[in-house]
Order: C-alpha cells, then structure tokens, then sequence
C-alpha cells in the first residue's frame, strides 16, 4: 500500500495503494463535476505575505509549514551542496496546506457580477502540514485531496452547496468506500477557523475511535471580506460573496484500511479495488503452463465483459513468476474482493476455485475456497461483488450502531470511558445544552480529561428528549463524544 | 487557459486548460497503463543529501531548485511571520525537480531478484525547477507532468522500454494532439546527464521554433550503481539494472497552443477538446427562453449520444447569462471544435447554425456559419470532429515539411538564419560525422552564434550521402537543426 519514504512524515505510496486513490479520484471527480464544479490547479507555492494577511484565519494550521527560503544550491567547497546565500527569496513562500488563500485572490479577479455566480472551482493537489507525529495514510506531511472552493450570492445558495458537498461524502463513504459515516456539524471549537459552520463525516475505525474522514464549510463572508471577493448585484451594488470549503484526502485510504482490514490483512470494497477479481493459474514452471495460462486468460475474458456496480469488472490474471500460495496470500493481503484459483485439475473439470475475500474460513476455519464451473463463476462474478460490497458496509454499519452508547449523565460516561485509552469502547451519543464561550471551554477540559472530543451533531437525530449531560441545563441538541485519530 | 498566480513563475491553470490537462492525462494513462506500467506516488521533498550523491548527474538542473529550510512560522512581532529559527531543519529538503533519485532509492528496496523485473512505474505529480525567465505552460517553475521510471533486466530490455515510451510520445502528439513531431535521438552534448542516450520529440511551433515536446532516457547502469539498483539472476549472481525513464509535462498544452493558434484564438483538436460541441442559444431574457433552451438540449442529447474518435462525444449547452455574440467569441478564442448557435429561425426550422472553429471564414471573410438540419447535424457532427482532428494535423503538418530545409553546406546554413531572431526560417537538415569532445564542441559554439542547436537525429531519416557540413568529413547520419524554445 505504501511505505516510509525517508522523508520525515512523507510517504512512498505503492502501485495497489495509488490504485485505490486513482478509483477514490475518479468516482468523486465525476460527482464533483456532475455538480457543476470546474477543476483549476492553482499554485504549490504560496507567498508568506498571504498568510500574515490571513492570520487570523489560518491559525489552526498556520504554525508548521513547509517553508522555501532560497532557490538555487551551491557547492560547500567540501564536495557536499549547500542552499547558496546569494539565492535567498526577497519573500518566503510556503508549500500551500490548503488552496484557500490563492484560490480567494484568483476569485476576487474572476468575479465581477452575479453573472459569474454561482463560481464553483475544486483542485485536484497535494499539499504539506508539517506533523510532528505521523502515521500511514492518517497523518501525514505531504498528503494528496481535493478542495474544493465556491462563491455564492447568498447565505442560502452557499449553505446548499455546504450540505450537498457533505452528502456527496456521506454518500460516497457509504455507497463507495463501504464505511458508514455520521454526517454532522461539528461545534463551535472545533469550527475550521474563520468558518461560520463546519460539518464532517465521522467514520468509527475497527479500535471504536473516530476518523474525521471528510468536511464541508460554510464561511459566510469572512474569507470574501479577507479576499475581497466582491460582485456587481443585478441593481448595481457592490456585496461580498458568500464562500465554502470543502475537501476530502488520502486519509480515507487509512478509513478504508481501519474499517475494513482483518488478520489477514486488507479487505477491499469492489467498488474501490483496482482488481475486483485476480486470477492466480498454478504455473509449474513446465510445458502445462501455456495451456494454464491460455485457460485462465479466458476465464479473464469472461469475467471482463461482465458488469458489476455500474462498471466493467476489472480482473487481472497474475503471471508473475512465483509460487501460486505466495501469489494468493498476497492478494488475500491486498485484499482483492475476490481471488481465483486455476490449478490443473480444476482446468481438466472446466472448473475454477473461488475465494471471497471478505469470508475467506469455513466454521472449521479452513480456507472457504468454492470449486465452481468456470462459466457458472463468469455469471456470478458481478453478483459476488456486489454482495461483497454490501455484507462489507452492513458488517462495519453493524459493529458502528453496537458501539454507539446512548448515555444519559454525566457519571455514565465517565464510567464507560475511564481507564487506559487502549480500552476505548466506541462512542457516546448525549444530549447536551450546546453551551458556549467559557461554558463550552469547560466541557471541553471535562471532556479531554477523557481523552474525548465532541465529533459532530448528527444532521439526521432527533430532538432531545434528556438534559444536558455536562449541566444538567435543557437539552437543546445531541452530539457524539468518542476518541479520535 | 492559463494566468500568473502572482508568485514568480507559477501559474494558475483555468478550468479550459486544466481540462486540457485532464484530457491528456486520461488519453496517456490509458496508453501507460495498456504497457504494463503501474502508478505510484513519491514524495514531493526530497532530502537534500540525495542531490550531493548525485552531484555529477543532475548538474544539468541541480542549480536552480526551491529550498525549504524551516517547518514553522511565528510571529515576528510586528504584525508579520517570519519562519521560526528555531524550527530550521537539519538537512534542507528540495522540492522535486524529477523524482529520479526517491524512484531509484524505493527500486533499490523493491527489486530484489530477476523475478522482480522489468519494474515499470510511473508518476504524475508537480514538480519544480526555479526559471529565470518564464512562459506560460512553456517554461514554468512548477509544472505538471508524468515520469516514467523503469528498471530492467539488461540493455536490450531497457532500450526497448526507452523507444517504446518514444513512440507513445510521437504517436500522441500527432494522433491526439495533431501536433506533428520527429522523434529522434539527441546528440551527446543535450543528453540528460548520465543518460547513455537521450530521445526527443520535437515539435514545430508556426513561428518555426522548436519544441522539445517529450524525452526518453535510456540510462544504462549509471543510475542503478548510483542507486544500487541490483537483482539477483537466475544464475545467483548479483547484476546492477539497466533503467529509463520519459516524461511529458503542461508543456504539451503550451505546443498545442502554438501549433494550432491563430488570430482569433486557440484552436483545439477534438480529441482534447474538453468539449467539442459547444451550443450557445441565443437566449433574449423573455419568455421564449425556455423553448428555446428545450431545444438547445435536446439537440445536445442527440449529438451526445454519438460517438467520435472513440468516444461519446462531449456537448455543452452555454447557458450563462451573457450576450450570445459574446459566449461565441469566447468559445472561438478558446477553440471549442465546434460552435452551434441556436435563434428562434433556427428553431423554427429545426435546424441549427454551425461553425467549424478550424475554417472559420468563407473566402469572402465573412463567418461561415452553416445552416443545418437539426437531425443532419447529429447525424454529422462525429464526421465532422474527426475531419477537424485531421485537419489540423495536415495543415501542421504541411507547415513544417515546408519549414524543413535540407542544406548542404555551412554557408548556406549561416545565409539562412543570419540576421535577427525574429526572423526564424524552421529547421536546416543536415548530415554531420558526429564528432565527439573538442570537435562537438566547436560545433555547438558554430551554432549557437547563430542562435541554432542541433534538435535531434530523426529516427526516420536515411542514412547520408552529403559530407559532414561543419566539417567536410565524411557525414554519417543526419541531424535537423534549429531555434527552440
């Protein structure tokens, strides 16, 4: 999937991990631009003079960038190279950590009248947040995301584009990745700063902790005031657009790994594995080979003009020189939906040997490879991987529901969560009096005391019918309260 | 298409030139993928100690490379950021200028036995080289490109993998681009440094300058001993591999620009036109808009559901809220293929007004909008993308064949280009004797005084029969020379 790269908190990201981002990219580019949006790609380098206009904005991540201070390297005279002191910038830039304020500066240029609004961009990028501690896919310094950025002429116009890019990722997380997700506002301290409303998508990994996997903002005028990204009203006046944010990242690879992987490594929705069924023929090195191989390579045709989920089923004949056990565990490993085994026998009976990576034991714990015939397996194929994809989500959508607590004190949850952070147990659903200021402050402490973060209001709960867990004041809203990545 | 981004040789690339891009990209991925080659990402810094090992191979660009030196900004005090002293790294990372020597360091990892070879990867990402001068999508400090990288088993194997990426590249460039080129190998003293041999593609801009559009490195082991890229062969020994590596960027777009512009704009060949149909109704504000747009769409949906050049074709009904006369001006400056203009007349008549963006006037100068039957349009437009998509590459074509000038003596050569740079004639073919050192050098400084380089040996080309111009020598191959960008 991907490994150290020698760069601190950089990664190397291997052929079968790239493939799931190349699916990830593709299936939400075009929900992207289905919604009118126009991809742009706007500039790696962003001069630091943007920032210390921004500051205020930026400051949850403005801290650890990536900062380029000369452009030419020179000799150290001792055979190593050195930053030459002749080619210092006037001005610093930095390597973007997000497109917000480049993008903010072309939309102020682009727009002039409501006739360009609604403006709707999205960039394709990657971008660098100096971690101090990193881990694989979740957090790392350079990550890959799309952000997408848009202008409207109202509050209203833009808070629908907010809600409907956070249910492009509700959806694409559970109808795609297989991950079910609570689609929310996050609260007030946990707003992107400058942000009039933030929402996000919390997955819950296999350890019962939180994974932010997507977000959506709602910045009202704050950045178009900061940009001055302005617009002539049919009537002729001058108003600040109203402006969103929205993006998701190559952490949804880590959602996907931490939601879906077992002991045997990883378990991949069809819907997002670059192979959907990988065909293994037993080569034995001798003259039975090429008619093996010519077997399989059929059985690859057949399968391949089948349809599963919307699209041509993708199938790889492996013909790697190695050992046939050694192929199969590592597409057991990779986590292909769906594993093909082709050994002489099975040849000699037209038959082929099928393994579904999501129920790879019998109840014995033997290895639940089916012998099938080969052409009853080219007609089941397509519903093989959409049962795959479904029993994936419902598995993970199962285990979610069972570690949502509903909690009604104060006391219960301290109970539930006290103790060592390796025994997290899931999520707690509360009422609360959504306090703010100073009385906000305080649930926050009380909270972090528990390890725990306020994760988001669900969009689709109920009214509370309980008090405040933290004061016991009128409810007025649930939130989820867990531990997070 | 494209703006300056307001940091020094960064650009902004608009939705019509990133979908350019996008059309790129899709087309040659396909082709990447379809020769066994895998996707991969590396990191965008690279450790500055990589570049000092390999000092003597990537002289040719090592000099000019973005600097980052510190992680963090903080507050200088006065309202400003400064980076944070404190937070200065111990070894400076460089913002990759290619990624040749992470790709070297990760195959130095994977690649353990013969079994493992040829490793075929490749990566589309940013990169940066710090111009002094620019150009928009010519000469950018961050420009986007694909780098191949492969390692193979010996020099058979790797040469093969370097002119097959060659002719992907020749074959694009004229079947998708229309951009007629001559692939051929680069003389010794424009090799990429440590390459064996450098291949090219080169383009003919209509002002007669060159464009290197695209380059194939075969590498030898100079990269794999650098690297310690080695595998162990069936025998059991150790053995170093042979690598390559190829690489096309935005500069494409800046070749497409240039070789198919002309007064009125940009005309763009179909098969990366990111529409090829553009339908612009000729809305008046009032209540017949809405039939009128009916119309205009359901003209779109007959045309897209046609097939052109291999694909469904792409329609947009434009339906901003702007001027008809000007939203055609605008698609025929930005060389949609074809532009459909729709009024009540031609609704009435169930017909459709069409343009052909690469003939845009009759021989009287007037615009040669052609009125068609609604049904005979869709049942032409695929005819009609593919005639242009010929078209441009003819016309192109028939421009630099005119602009190729076969010369047989020095005098002739400096008669022909002497004088200023404006008045660049195309290319001189020529044989020369290919001569090495001293002799090499002597030509290239004969050369530039005019301004001139040798472009490459066009792999095409017969064998000879004049005596070497810059030397009278015997000649034992032919070399095109000219201006370039």
């Amino acid at each position: 999937m991907a490994e150290e790269s020698g760069v601190r908190g950089c990664m190397v990201i291997k052929p079968w991990g790239y493939g799931i981002w190349e699916r990830i990219q593709k299936i939400m580019d075009a929900q992207i631009k289905a919604a009118g949006v126009e991809n742009c790609y706007f500039p790696l380098f962003i001069p630091l003079s943007y920032f210390a206009k921004e500051a205020e904005h930026v400051e949850g991540f403005a801290k650890e960038m990536a900062v380029v201070t000369h452009h030419r390297l020179i000799s150290d005279g001792k055979g190593g190279l050195v930053p030459d002191p002749s080619a210092k910038l006037e001005e610093p830039l930095i390597v973007r950590p997000t497109s917000e304020t480049v993008i903010g500066a072309a939309m102020s240029r682009w727009i002039q009248s409501w006739r360009d609004l609604p403006m709707l961009t999205n960039q394709w990028a990657n971008v660098v947040r100096w971690e101090m501690r990193t881990r694989m896919f979740l957090r790392t310094s350079e990550f890959l995301w799309q952000e997408g950025h848009t202008a409207h002429i109202d509050a209203t116009d833009a808070m629908a584009e907010t809600l409907r890019a956070l249910e492009m990722y509700r959806a694409f997380a559970e109808d795609v990745l297989a991950m079910p997700v609570v689609a929310g506002e996050k609260p007030e301290n946990e707003r992107f700063p400058g942000a009039v409303a933030t929402y996000s998508i919390e997955a819950m990994m296999q350890d019962g902790k939180a994974l932010q996997a997507g977000t959506s903002h709602y910045l009202g005028t704050t950045f178009a005031h900061a940009a001055d990204i302005k617009y002539q009203t049919k009537e002729g006046d001058h108003a600040l657009c109203h402006t969103t944010s929205w993006g998701v990242s190559t952490r949804l690879i880590g959602g996907v790994i931490m939601t879906h992987g077992d002991d045997d490594g990883l378990r991949l929705p069809p819907m997002i594995a670059p192979q959907q069924v990988v065909i293994v023929p037993m080569l034995r090195d001798d003259e039975g080979d090429a008619a093996l191989l010519a077997y399989a390579r059929g059985v690859a045709a057949d399968v391949g003009t089948q349809q599963a989920l919307g699209e041509a089923i993708r199938v790889l004949v492996d013909t790697k020189p190695a050992k046939a056990s050694t192929k199969r565990w590592s597409w057991v490993k990779k986590g292909a939906p769906l594993i093909v085994e082709i050994g002489g026998r099975d040849m000699a009976g037209e038959n082929v040997s099928v393994l579904r990576r999501d129920r790879l034991y019998t109840s014995e714990g033997k290895l639940a490879s089916v012998v099938t015939a080969r052409e009853a397996f080219a007609a089941q194929a397509a519903g093989l991987l959409s049962e795959i994809q479904n029993a994936l989500f419902e598995d993970a959508r199962a285990r979610r529901d069972a570690a949502i607590i509903p909690m009604t004190d104060w006391a219960q949850v301290e109970a539930y969560f006290k103790g060592s952070e390796d025994a997290v147990k899931g999520w707690a659903r509360v009422a609360w009096s959504k306090p703010t200021g100073a009385a906000l402050a305080a649930v926050e402490v009380k909270l972090k005391a528990l390890k725990l973060t306020i994760r988001n209001t669900p969009l689709a709960a109920d009214l509370p019918t309980a008090s405040c867990v933290f004061s016991g004041e009128p409810a007025v809203e649930v939130i989820l309260v867990g531990r997070s990545y």
